[in-house]
């Protein structure tokens, strides 16, 4: 299976009794499948995965799997802290034709795992269960769990492991990773202030929350890579650098949701302890995106 | 609500298939029952929370209730990242018998939550909503986030918000909790190794995946400090620390579960990515716990 | 050696063109002989020590050896990151008069050095050459660097090594050292905050920073514990905790030096790049200060 | 003043009862001038300077300036935590003929100095009064301490602060400080691992501590980015990867000595507490240069 492009780790609409937004799900899916997006994924960070409930996540699942145009690679992010969990939860998603599962390290017993050999008990025995392939999800600011690449480069030797999403920003992990991983095994990007950087090392696609908001910047860049304009493709990546930075990093999902209002999608409130921005937030958020169409 | 004494932060049983194991829950609430322990925290770090569906919790939540002795308080682990979640799975716990709510701080975003004012915004709201007392859990180890003394003070005032319990080691922190904090708050320790000290400075309580296997030896300290024995006291505490130190920070839960086993409970296999210790550990685990009955 | 009591590991006053004031060094010395602290550090962390050319660390020694009372022991703080030239700072603290030398963990090779092995080799090499005793200093707050436990319990069968500075706060790492190190070998508090609960864990006595602009509040806590008068030691504690806290951790050595222009010490100027706190920041600590008499 | 090409950070040459070796110096130089290194750096972390005496650190940098090549920019690593003493061996450098000093962020007092204004004061108040330009010196992983983008990108602004030696690994920082900081400023590589990736975002030139072994490798990534050849550019970025992480992150000082003697230069013994690398470490090495020719 090839990973290739911008997929898009959609946001989760609610509505503002906090409720999951069936309509709007529709809306923001009908828009993004106008353009060149490879593929969603549903239920990842910028998706408040862990403000939703196993029932909510099937449920978006399904609207997401109903709605995508045919030519969207559906990813379901389905990583849960057990081994049982997460199969159980990424066959569920094989069922509803999602392609692939992004699995996150598991994290909360740090003494425990944070140890390669604790990570590569975790994926394969996740890998050998699953009925879809395994991507591998690695999110340090949030999991306080970096995996080594080494760890990587041996995961990825087994059939059912086939990507690593890595969005620690670590250039120097990156190369390692594409110069000692097996054939065939994708390293794909995880942010995009970088975006144009790892495809120059060797990605081959990337999976960003700022494509939510701007999909069209995210994808030029994308282009220019596969055209080989390096002036167009270095001119894009700066012209997206400050407002990717803000709705990831500086303001996070709330900040992303907001800038998705701004372009034409559906953001709306995210869930509580997550609370809107503020207003300098939001007129920072719409000074850096002004130029950003969605 | 007073909260004094040893509570015993149940392991979750499992059989050999990774299923709830009901019969060992009974069996060890019984056994559990004969103690002076003050009552039982269910679903918590030691209970392998992340690890259970929201249907197991409730699950065991009502086994549990089924069989604690009518003198044991009973604690809900019902901690979620989203206020909604949170408050759902605490009320449902009121239902059941459950007189408080551990909560423990959100994390996964972390460049978000990392500041007082989204945490103390996360426990109003939910303290606001629901129907039996917060009990803040600090536990950094695990969350990576580590919720400031002052914002603890101030949380105090809220009159459903009763404690905290303060898993992080760091004394200097629970000393000035204990001076700050509003008349009636009350600081837990939750770290076994400092059980005697945190008692001296204040803690009213504890809550120790240690008793578990040895609920006789926490409860020695407790009486000890009650009872201003101290020279028992500190000798309880020095033949506890090594073997506490081994099924918390060292082996972890898979380690207390061993020890369990050793001492007349069920503690059985941990839910994979956990894994049963080696045999070099189970050594080194019955070598501490050989003079320490269950 | 005995090392019991309140030692002050005393500031360097500087005057306003930032030179090394020597009146105001014998001023501040016989003040604190009047005392009955138990002896001084001198060039240690609150000394500006990493401000200080070797010259002037010579010079500062002499200084305080020639005003130093009888009864005081003198403690030269001598580390450095090559063993080379950490003996050879010892030994010229030995010929001016000092009976021991205070060595901080090396460091700045964090990668090769952040291993028991390497702190022991060091920790060694540098026990073996020199003619006084030799006190661990721990300082992770400054360093990133924390000697384990087990590696200070084997470095204290050495003959020459003879007690650790442990500014951790760590609580459990204290109790653990104060069990498993050699009998002989003493542990120093180096928090004032915790100073009674470190006193009742084994400390045998303490380094503390806050001891140069308030000797007689830290000397009346270990006198309280001497005399086994344990409220009036956990009074004297609540007392000095908020006073401490500021000038330790929260405005370092600036705002401890204005804490002793308070109380009847030369203080004077940080060296850049520290500065002096701000007005406001003043005016919190001369409230602090109000009931803590120099 | 252009910083334009490779420049080489030398290691310090020291005999067997380790001290300064000056024939040695003076080998390794003349060696280096053969090559079209840009210039090189005398007393930085590859020169143990840490482990140097401010006297030590003045005869090096005279040695060097006495055999440098006349076409080799000398930039002295002058930094010290104080103002006072950063100002003073920075100007003493620039009477010996060095043209710029590479100042080190002060990182001892972190409570006080983690914050983008002090770190601001302490740069423009040395920039002030040294003779020399001042290049910034970030490497997070001795110094526990990040200077962010922004405040490099206001101190640009200052005519005496002319670089910044970025050794964080941070590309996503590298980025952001080439789009933001004045004209003129220049930012340098610090790090051979990304070498070309950094050239690629903007880096006008790199100090690198692998140039000590294989300064051929590392200019040839320099020369084919100058003649946008980049198939060759790759290919030896490829080629250095894993030599270049050995003798820096994984065996330090050590590592790169013993390259370094494999190679044609003196390497020798590093002081204490670093030690030499094991014989395993050391076949690692020379398997790793075997065709890395110095």
């Amino acid at each position: 299976m090839k990973l290739q492009g911008i997929f898009c780790p959609i946001t989760t609409p609610f509505d503002y009794s906090g409720n999951l937004y069936a309509a709007k799900v529709q809306h923001n899916v009908e828009q993004w499948n106008r353009t060149t997006l490879a593929g969603y994924v549903v239920c990842g960070s910028s998706g408040e995965s862990v403000m939703l409930t196993a029932v909510e996540k099937l449920e978006l699942w399904e609207m997401v799997a109903r709605h995508a145009a045919p030519d969207k690679l559906l990813i379901a992010a389905a990583g849960a802290e057990s081994v049982r969990e997460t199969v159980c939860m990424a066959n569920r998603a094989a069922e509803l034709g999602y392609r692939a599962a992004l699995v996150l390290t598991p994290h909360y017993y740090k003494n425990l795992l944070n140890r390669a050999d604790a990570q590569m008990l975790y994926y394969r025995t996740v890998a050998d269960q699953t009925s879809i392939p395994v991507i591998i999800y690695n999110f340090p600011q949030s999991t306080g769990m970096d995996i080594p690449a080494d760890a990587v480069a041996r995961l990825s030797g087994h059939p059912n492991i086939i990507a690593i999403k890595e969005s620690s920003g670590n250039m120097e992990k990156v190369l390692q990773m594409v110069r000692e991983v097996q054939p065939g095994f994708q390293v794909l990007a995880g942010s995009a202030p970088t975006l144009w950087q790892s495809l120059q090392m060797g990605a081959t696609g990337a999976i960003l929350a700022f494509a939510n908001a701007a999909p069209y910047a995210a994808i030029a860049i994308w282009e220019a890579y596969r055209m080989r304009e390096e002036e167009a493709g270095r001119d894009w990546q700066n012209r997206i650098a400050h407002a990717a930075g803000l709705v990831t990093s500086k303001y996070g999902v709330p900040g992303l949701k907001h800038a998705m209002d701004l372009n034409g999608y559906y953001g709306g409130p995210p869930r509580l302890p997550l609370s809107v921005p503020t207003l300098d937030a939001k007129r920072e958020i719409e000074e850096a995106f002004k130029d950003l169409k969605g």
